[in-house]
């Protein structure tokens, strides 16, 4: 058995995990149709109570006139950026060079709609006011997403994004919100969800991150762009005869979890703290803005795993069930708080960091000079 | 309120459906999923038991390499398309013109893939060899969709199938197979589901029709092509982190009604016979060839709609929620059977088609001249 599987192992054994909702499992779905009534009918191709029901919640929610179901957030983004691209007759957009769409989706914004891609900022900070006043070439929409994920979901000051809303407005240029997890960042801004996506134009929101719920995402908008987008999910074949598995989950969730945003930014951020509190680990951001962020740890994956696995066996609490390296002797990987870190005592974290604290001052002695 | 909507509340009163496994309502699902253990881990991101299990399942029945598993029909045909056409670098595909790509996908083959369509036999007939001896243009691809469901459910002769598919290899064209209701059209060939897909280079079938899932699909053909298919399926937004509600469901309706598609086609084959014994109405086809049918009325909408109230509210059985107008004086609906047709007593049929043949005769001496 390699190390990566014992550390898999290792952490499915464990009796807590300090991350996330819970294990993604069946029982999710069971949850949230125990108390549905069976006779409920199915919606039927994006019509029907269940589905126009929970898009007129979310619309009211994302302060939009309209927001659709989508199977996905790939399917999502894709088309409020084809809708932009064909108003303004450019097939050029802008976002970060680490956006959802440039490194995970197989390249189907390129492929599919033929729209290139004009990246702003680097890899190592969020996209500021003068990156987009920067920008040499002509695009027909901006993509922000916040937090921006792949670097620890940082996010822009709240001023830095009101500054290029203003922008993008005189200049015509479309404002699109990756809102993958923007229930996630309400508490850090301090402002209604409707209040953030009314700097925006169309706004994606995810179903299954701090929400919890088992795949989904909602597309927001004006009403000719809602519709539009209807148009193009049934072209993408994503405009199923029946979505309510996805839909009655989501709304269950957003009920149950909604609120507690406030509640996993607070542990995020005492999170962080324990984490940057011990030898030869550091958190991105040091200070979370939202419910994650991304642990470094200045030590070789192998180094870390092993002590990863003591810790997990000595005390029974799981960090993380994975690893990626990043250079030559270092190595990280993703928080996200959810239900699960308040089942913790504070006794147990306590015993987790200083057993990691010691092991990884003990690198420094040892082996790595 | 409207006759249409008359029409449908009336059905929606009856206590007996002749057509069809039921409503589409949620208790489908919590049937599917009430003895499954809520501990069994969802698929992630296309992998994992559930979804692999299925997916082997499934290329084992239509003695495929490999199978995946689609949200819609609608994704898995283009990608299909899509692959073949990109293999051969021609973007042109031959089907008929009532195919679901042509009517029913907002023109995403067109519009996302740019692949064009050359339309081979007429909305009256199914394709034959001389259609596909004939055409003039060359293509990557030729989609059958078997049975033909926009004229009724109708289907070549297996022979033509063979000789069909034997000129398609001569000539390099590829043939992929609309096979939304493959099992329903096993009894009538006599054959296997893997016999008939033997003939085909790609196929798709439906998990919701005959079987009587949620919703999702099946693209099965050798494995260069479905790992192809799965890049594809990222592309266009359809690689969900879970797709288990339509698996489970679809794995579960599959078991239960897969060894039914006879029972089905006979109860269409009898069903058809009492249409046909009716003044004024007529099936296509007149013999069926799967579980599926249109029923033809030759007197106006509004006159049948008004016979069928009487009949719905005298015997409580329900035939159709809807009718399409045809043509001037003739409208007509799609009958698919299902579970339901079997808790229909012969005297119940009887009693229905007796009233039904009296009154569309009735038609005749009275204001249809």
């Amino acid at each position: 058995m390699s190390e990566k599987n014992s550390l898999l192992d290792a952490f499915k054994q464990t009796s807590y995990q300090v991350a996330g909702h819970g294990k993604r499992e069946i029982q999710i779905l069971k949850e949230a149709f125990q108390a549905i009534d069976g006779e409920l009918e199915s919606d039927i191709y994006g019509k029907g109570k269940i589905i126009e029901d929970f898009q007129d919640k979310m619309a009211a929610y994302l302060g939009k006139e309209k927001a659709v179901f989508f199977p996905s957030g790939t399917m999502a983004q894709q088309i409020a950026l084809r809708i932009w691209c064909d108003e303004k007759g450019i097939r050029k957009v802008a976002y970060h060079p680490l956006c959802h769409l440039e490194i995970h989706e197989e390249d189907g914004l390129k492929e599919l709609h033929h729209i290139e891609s004009v990246l702003l900022a680097d890899e190592s900070r969020v996209i500021e006011l003068a990156d987009v006043i920067g920008m040499e070439e002509e695009v027909s929409c901006l993509l922000l997403e916040l937090p921006q994920r792949e670097i620890g979901g940082q996010l822009p000051e709240y001023e830095t994004l009101e500054q290029i809303s203003s922008h993008c407005r005189e200049k015509g240029i479309k404002l699109h919100l990756d809102g993958a997890r923007l229930l996630e960042i309400v508490p850090y801004y301090n402002k209604t969800a409707a209040e953030i996506c009314s700097l925006f134009d169309s706004v994606y929101v995810s179903v299954y991150k701090g929400i919890g719920g088992i795949a989904g995402a909602i597309l927001a908008g004006d009403q000719d762009f809602t519709e539009e987008s209807k148009v193009w999910k049934r072209r993408h074949g994503g405009d199923l005869i029946s979505l309510y598995p996805y839909i009655i989950s989501a709304d269950y969730y957003f009920d149950q979890r909604s609120h507690k945003m406030v509640q996993y930014y607070e542990n995020a951020k005492e999170l962080a703290e324990f984490f940057n509190s011990c030898h030869r680990v550091s958190t991105m951001p040091l200070l979370p803005v939202s419910n994650m962020f991304h642990v470094h740890f200045h030590a070789t994956k192998e180094q870390v795993e092993s002590i990863l696995i003591e810790v997990y066996e000595t005390t029974s609490v799981g960090l993380t069930s994975y690893l990626r390296e990043t250079s030559e002797g270092a190595c990280n990987y993703e928080v996200s708080i959810g239900d699960q870190y308040a089942n913790l005592t504070k006794e147990k974290v306590n015993q987790v960091f200083r057993l990691l604290d010691e092991r990884m001052r003990g690198l420094s002695l040892g082996n790595m000079g």
